[in-house]
């Protein structure tokens, strides 16, 4: 059976001495009491959670996934996951980053986001209820009035209710400009609303008393396209005058999909069958409503990601200090033993490392992301908080995109770890490959993350965005290219940041001529991108750990071999990738379709 | 669902334009009859019985799984396995490429891989059960008494009967060295055998009227480890004094695995409890008896991965001109539709022409090496009987990493096509990435495969058949290096053969220091040489649609926009390989066990 130890040290470990995190929050009025103390003391306790409670239940989830009874259309979710959540919410988990004035504890998205990796790695299955409910508590917050605010938020902040978004239909996923839910008003200030929608997840269950659905649809005057495209709270209960679960609203579900991971997560059909629901934000704005939702949920399908990369790690570790087989090439490490334990092997360690690599290249990332967030939100220097949102804007689809590719490989590299065995199930290695396979897809797949990236985000303002991080980089470098020590992560860095720069604006000049450049560049460009953080982040980690490597604790030794390892091993994809973004688009598109 | 079209116009450019199997096959005395007639007929009739019998069955047998009734000991395969097996014998499929002598029809292995390729497009599960019965004539063809190949033999061959491999147990897979079932003599020519087996492919079933397995056991007085291991034939029903199947000798499956796919296959842990077996070959030679037998399981291994690339790939391009979402980014392509195909977009083609260069390289690569076994096994020239044999040995390892590695990425390719469609079962995709995980790790990981490669077939001999091999790319070179239509091809062959030579020699040297360098080195190394075939393959391929791209069939258009791909697209993995197979055992190994 796999095992799970929350990664507080390396947690710890970037929050307070890679992004100093408690001087950063001093500067946040809302956050300014929050220091390191606190921040272990919920990471601590969040950990004991995860581990104790939520990832007992991973394996049960897989292997019982829900079931519709197709006479009551309620979906069972798998043996204790109710329960689990019930936990959660008795113990206040869901309150943790929520607004005060709707019972949360007002807490910085920063240890929001920790938490989250801690989850995804005891649960990915699991951990989607409450992630989906946050989301739309963040939407809600955003664009409702106060009426609704005050009416859902504090069902939601404190867990009692859970949330859904309902975006795709059988259609159309990517391109939400074809989707056909209508929404009739019914005169009363409610919509009258019918169609159905797919890979609704969380969408039926009976962990909570009420579920909150954001539903797109059309407005019969509605404009054709993505103009056309309103947001509506549609409750599955409408909440009598109390405020509490009444009248059971039309929204059904009307199948469960059989997927290849995250069985134990309710991934419904809904049909709409002329439930109510009410406006959320301006008509024909609700792609924008909606959009709030789905950047936090980008970062959150980042992490999800991440916590599955940590978990396999931690599990294939175990599994090659164990595991005999074969004597190490270079002489017997182990005489005493029948064979030597298979983490003798480089190539055992070249899988192990690539994963270790990931996490903590995906930790650093994604927590400096989430502490920008803050900034965003709650800095009082609005240059601040431009710069800041800038910053999330642009590394929002490299931290989905990156990470999730990355967990792909990683969870895989870490079942390889155990030859034959990790092909089966008990051992748990290979559910963590199916549950990863998900994030490279949902909350907008890969592909368009990097069109998101290099188009909207880089090419649509003539690299401003790119130049602000590129600055921060380059400041970096300049700092630390003197010193002898550093040289071999600092030149490294200097080098790609100096090719990405070259490779943005000959894509630019391309893009002139034939938008299908840019198409064609997209995906390795991401990488490449993602490249530039992660070294970025490793050189600076590896600062630290230089200065520290003497003090006693072997933390840092680790932490300069994996960057090392991270430096000399996948780094170099960049030249792959570079290669790639550069052939051009005639490579792809001169291939006609009739030749398929 | 899925469809599958067995690809005979590809397959008959590999064996006829490019490989000229005919003319090479009349060099062969035995198979100098076989012509090209002979040969489409026999791929159309093999590809209508994949198609048609076999890949109905290929959803049925994920879906159902086997079962084992525990009181019984029998397993179940899902329903339609024993049919379409019992159809198999019935038009003869089992002896295709068997020896005449025992009933076989003697056709030339090149044949065979290519109906094999086709059967694995179309069902990898179930094509599990006859290739593992032919690896198990294979064996007996070769290491049996005359008595043993006149009892078993005309039964494997008709498939009447069907064969297994036991070798792993649970401490051991890898290191056979360490495996504990013991064989001690009865007295009368038998033994009798004791102990567990697991992960046994077909190892139980009703499919055929007995099943001869040959087991991995030791002998009382055997040496420790792998000098100590003999090979026996052990049958589940011992044949009576008429050869027919009489008692039912305690060979049991224990249990069934659940693994992450080949769900119809039948995966055992069987219990020998005294069974009766025969020794095969000599005592304490086993593993060299069994290693006839993994050789041709590696390359039906990497045969396995061919197919299912050829069968995502298909699929993939199916939907990707069915669904429309989203407008080209250089214009409307299909204005009359709400959207564009997928197809026009950029990306989708890089997925798409991703698995389609991986299914026609890995088609070149494999019938080019099956052709070399025919010419190992029959060619009256014994100088080319071992030029062929040692080229063969040097491939297979690469055959089956390379064709693993890269169904894993073609199949993820493939289903991430479909986006959110993709993960759910009934399309049928996320099964083809789930049945190709486990080829990368049987029949030796690929880790162990790049040791072989690397330590033994390169290293081992200071490199003479790489030499050889590379003597071949270097004539193709001179002969087309002044051709400027061929520049685009040739230039990138050149230099990455170059390039491969001066690694070899560095790992070379650097092994003299430290054998882990090897180890460290050898999985890149083993990418970067699969590139050298497959480069080599298509600078050929394009060789010939650049004369015939004028001939009105777009075969050839189409062939040369497919080689242009890989030299643009996937070729420059290289660059990322050869730095990592530099890179040195240093990164992996400085990183102290505890450390972890």
């Amino acid at each position: 059976m796999p095992q799970y130890n929350p990664p507080l040290r390396d947690m710890q470990f970037v929050l307070h001495e890679l992004l100093k995190v408690e001087d950063e929050l001093k500067q946040l009025p809302v956050h300014a009491e929050v220091d390191t103390d606190i921040i272990n003391q919920v990471l601590d306790e969040g950990g004991k959670f995860a581990a104790e409670v939520v990832f007992p239940l991973n394996r049960v989830g897989d292997h019982e996934g829900c079931r519709l009874n197709k006479e009551t259309r309620v979906v069972q979710t798998p043996t204790g996951f109710r329960e689990a959540y019930q936990k959660y919410v008795e113990a206040g988990w869901p309150s943790l980053s929520c607004d005060p004035e709707f019972g949360g504890q007002g807490l910085p998205i920063v240890i929001n986001n920790s938490f989250y990796e801690m989850l995804n790695s005891a649960n990915q299955a699991w951990t989607m209820y409450p992630g989906l409910s946050h989301g739309a508590y963040e939407c809600l917050h955003e664009h409702g009035t106060p009426e609704q605010k005050a009416l859902y938020l504090p069902k939601l902040v404190s867990g009692e209710w859970t949330g859904t978004m309902c975006l795709t239909e059988s259609h159309c996923g990517t391109d939400l400009g074809l989707l056909r839910t209508k929404a009739e008003p019914q005169g009363d200030g409610s919509y009258r609303i019918t169609g159905g929608k797919i890979f609704i997840s969380a969408g039926e269950h009976e962990m909570s008393a009420n579920i909150i659905h954001l539903v797109l649809a059309r407005l019969p005057d509605a404009p054709a396209g993505t103009k056309g495209i309103s947001l509506f709270l549609v409750p599955k209960y409408l909440p009598d005058a109390a405020g509490n679960p009444g009248e059971r609203n039309p929204i059904f579900c009307g199948a469960l999909e059989e997927k290849m991971g995250i069985h134990g997560n309710s991934t419904c059909q809904m049909n709409l069958d002329g439930a109510t629901g009410w406006l959320i934000g301006e008509p024909n704005k609700g792609l924008n409503a909606m959009f709030v939702m789905m950047n936090a949920a980008r970062l959150g399908v980042g992490m999800q990601s991440l916590g599955l990369t940590e978990v396999a790690y931690q599990n294939a570790v175990a599994y090659a200090k164990d595991r005999v087989q074969m004597r190490s090439l270079s002489g017997a490490k182990a005489p005493d033993k029948p064979a030597d334990p298979i983490i003798v092997h480089p190539d055992v360690r070249r899988m192990l490392l690539t994963a270790r690599a990931f996490a903590e290249g995906g930790r650093a990332f994604s927590s400096y992301v989430a502490l920008q967030i803050d900034r965003e939100l709650n800095h009082p220097d609005e240059q601040v908080r431009k710069d800041a949102a800038d910053e999330v804007a642009l590394l929002t689809p490299i931290i989905k995109a990156f990470l999730t590719d990355n967990g792909w490989i990683a969870t895989s590299e870490a079942m390889q770890v155990y030859g034959g065995h990790g092909f089966i199930a008990e051992w748990g290695m290979e559910q963590f490959v199916r549950d990863a396979r998900i994030n490279m897809i949902y909350e907008g797949t890969n592909t368009i993350q990097s069109l998101d990236l290099l188009g909207r985000k880089i090419l649509m303002d003539n690299g401003a965005k790119l130049r602000k991080f590129g600055a921060k980089v380059q400041a970096f470098v300049e700092e630390n290219g003197t010193d002898e020590a550093m040289s071999e992560f600092v030149t490294p860095l200097a080098d790609l940041g100096e090719k990405l720069t070259k490779l943005t604006m000959e894509i630019g000049m391309k893009a002139f001529q034939n938008q299908d450049e840019v198409g064609a560049a997209a995906v390795p460009y991401l990488r490449v991108a993602g490249h530039l953080v992660f070294a970025f982040l490793f050189a600076q980690m590896a600062k630290i750990a230089l200065e520290k490597q003497d003090s006693g604790d072997d933390f840092y030794k680790a932490k300069l071999a994996t960057a090392r390892f991270y430096f000399a091993r996948l780094l170099p994809e960049t030249a792959m990738l570079i290669r790639q973004a550069r052939s051009g688009a005639a490579n792809e598109m001169g291939m006609a379709e009739a030749w398929f």
